[in-house]
């Protein structure tokens, strides 16, 4: 079956071959009788799912047993609000805004802490990451927020900041929403990460929340409980109703993700990809991205056309070619081609050579 | 394909047809050459696909122009929280409690507000609704709290509440989880109505939100901006990425719902359902409900057998018997059978034969 190459920043593409299992088995899970949607989230059946699944992440991912791993609703703009309202005390909280997203999270922080930047790359239009050695860290800060991937801008952290080496005692929050399982994390510079799942996970409605157990348990009392990382944590993500088929999904493609050698051969993978795609971006003067090499995001390669009024022919051609989403962020404008864990190579080199053609018919 | 009758009060079953549509389009829907999961939720396939479901529960429910219906993310236990954050402006609030899952959101809105019981039927073990003559309503009350349909309890309210009748002026917030689209809804009597997915409508992590527009805008400042109506409203439900496979689910089960005839004739067949379990338990002297008659929900029916000892050969003879999920709340104790539209007639019938069965075996 040969289906077009999806490119959307999300929801986004999936492994075919996961698609394909969920659909054969959508009416009856391993001759249960019932759907995956259709079972109590306190059956035996959904529970050894839920069991799979939280495992396969820990050990794909190499997540320490000091941290929790917790299912949760509400995607990014969720935790937004929930992470300050379990980690701030509704104290200090510093920012690093690198794009779009931190920068969304910093200004929802403010209802709940004392927010300030601690850096911002806004004056160059977010093409930059701030050297952490100029980073101004309060001494009294409860945590110190980044956006290690920013979907819209990509501008990618390729190493997490280390806040001790930078003097600071305070846990780094990270939103890894949209490069989660691309790369190893270094957990021992996290104090918290969330992943809303809908670029590299599975479904939208889902968020991975992967926080040391210590940080819990401070909540602010107007905290819900149905977010509350203490309750959430005190039962094994089934406080509420979970997203059950959402976690079946990713559990669906952790399975996929070790059949492809685990998250270091995903990673030489995505390396790959991103460097054909810049190197190419880069030797052409058709097409141009703007963000420092050192801090390209692997996922998330925005480009523009050197003559923009060439954008929706591009984008019709490119449909036409069975390369599909391509069309920038609203807020920046140009093209832009997602390249999460499910874009195969050839996806890329397919891309590469209908940009080719398009540069040499109208150059 | 004979599956077996599931009847677990939720996530529970969905139409079989259902399941098998998502499953041949799960990985191509319409010839997009995308996946449902796939797509971008800002993109024409999936804004069709959201259309469709709003204006089918619209046209399905006769919901009035004058409600917004909101698709969220959170469920009972996320909206305990969202409701008082959203309507409450930090005021009085009433509560009239039936059972369970009244009692949770009393407990969880006191965060938000001045809460305090209107009524409360604790003291006969949730078993009967406090006449509305007998509530107690306080004049500066912002809204007062109900559950129409306790899931674990199995109390239903059979006509909803006339406030203005009973002199005030509150708006009634209803949690209709466990019976939406079982029934019509006298939208006249309510403010907002809200209901999780997972038992009539869709897979958990959708939650269903329908708000009268005036009552829209009030905020607390510390609600999350992902769950503020307002901003949920004026976004068409994408302020933040949407539940977007949810909604597509509870799309095909509302287009299933138009196929069956609509509300009215699915609750015609939900009264046929009800009444002959009922019928056969009041008749048996082996088992029994304890809900006064007049409040017995059509949704979820909890029993118990006389004689307790046997409750795991029942259990175990009835899974044989492709009798799925009928273990009570671990709360209740006993059994209990959950009736949603989704439960053919042919279940109920093959349920009373093994009850009979049962009881010809060990009277």
């Amino acid at each position: 079956m040969n289906r077009p190459f999806n490119f959307s920043a999300g929801p986004a593409a999936m492994p075919e071959e996961v698609l394909q299992q969920a659909g054969a088995e959508i009416a009856n899970w391993h001759g249960s009788g019932m759907g995956v949607m259709e079972m109590s989230h306190r059956g035996k059946e959904f529970i050894s799912i839920y069991e799979a699944a939280e495992r396969d992440f820990r050990e794909l991912m190499a997540v320490p047993e000091d941290f929790h791993i917790l299912f949760m609703q509400g995607g990014g703009w969720g935790e937004n609000a929930i992470v300050p309202m379990n980690l701030s005390q509704g104290g200090a909280i510093d920012f690093v805004v690198t794009g779009g997203w931190s920068q969304k999270s910093f200004k929802e922080a403010g209802k709940y802490g004392q927010t300030a930047l601690a850096a911002s790359g806004e004056a160059g239009g977010f093409t930059d990451i701030p050297d952490p050695a100029t980073w101004q860290l309060r001494p009294d800060a409860r945590y110190l927020h980044i956006c290690s991937n920013e979907t819209v801008h990509g501008v990618e952290f390729q190493t997490l900041p280390d806040l001790k080496a930078l003097g600071s005692s305070a846990p780094l929050v990270v939103d890894v929403s949209s490069h989660v399982a691309s790369r190893p994390i270094d957990w021992s510079r996290v104090g918290l990460a969330y992943a809303g799942a809908q670029k590299n996970l599975g479904p939208a409605g889902l968020t991975l929340v992967v926080v040391r157990k210590d940080l819990v348990g401070q909540a602010l009392t107007i905290c819900p409980s149905a977010f509350n990382y203490e309750l959430v944590a005190k039962n094994d993500s089934m406080f509420n109703t979970p997203p059950t088929y959402a976690i079946y999904m990713a559990g669906l493609v952790f399975q996929w993700l070790k059949r492809q050698g685990g998250i270091a051969a995903v990673e030489a993978r995505n390396i790959e990809k991103a460097r054909l795609l810049y190197d190419f971006i880069d030797a052409s003067p058709f097409y141009v991205n703007r963000v420092a090499p050192a801090h390209r995001s692997r996922m998330n390669v925005p480009f523009f056309l050197a003559d923009e009024s060439r954008n929706d022919d591009f984008l019709a051609g490119a449909k036409a070619a069975g390369l599909l989403q391509l069309k920038g962020h609203k807020s920046v404008g140009g093209m832009r081609a997602s390249l999460y864990n499910a874009m195969p190579l050839e996806g890329v080199k397919a891309l590469l050579a209908y940009m080719r053609e398009f540069e040499l018919r109208h150059a």
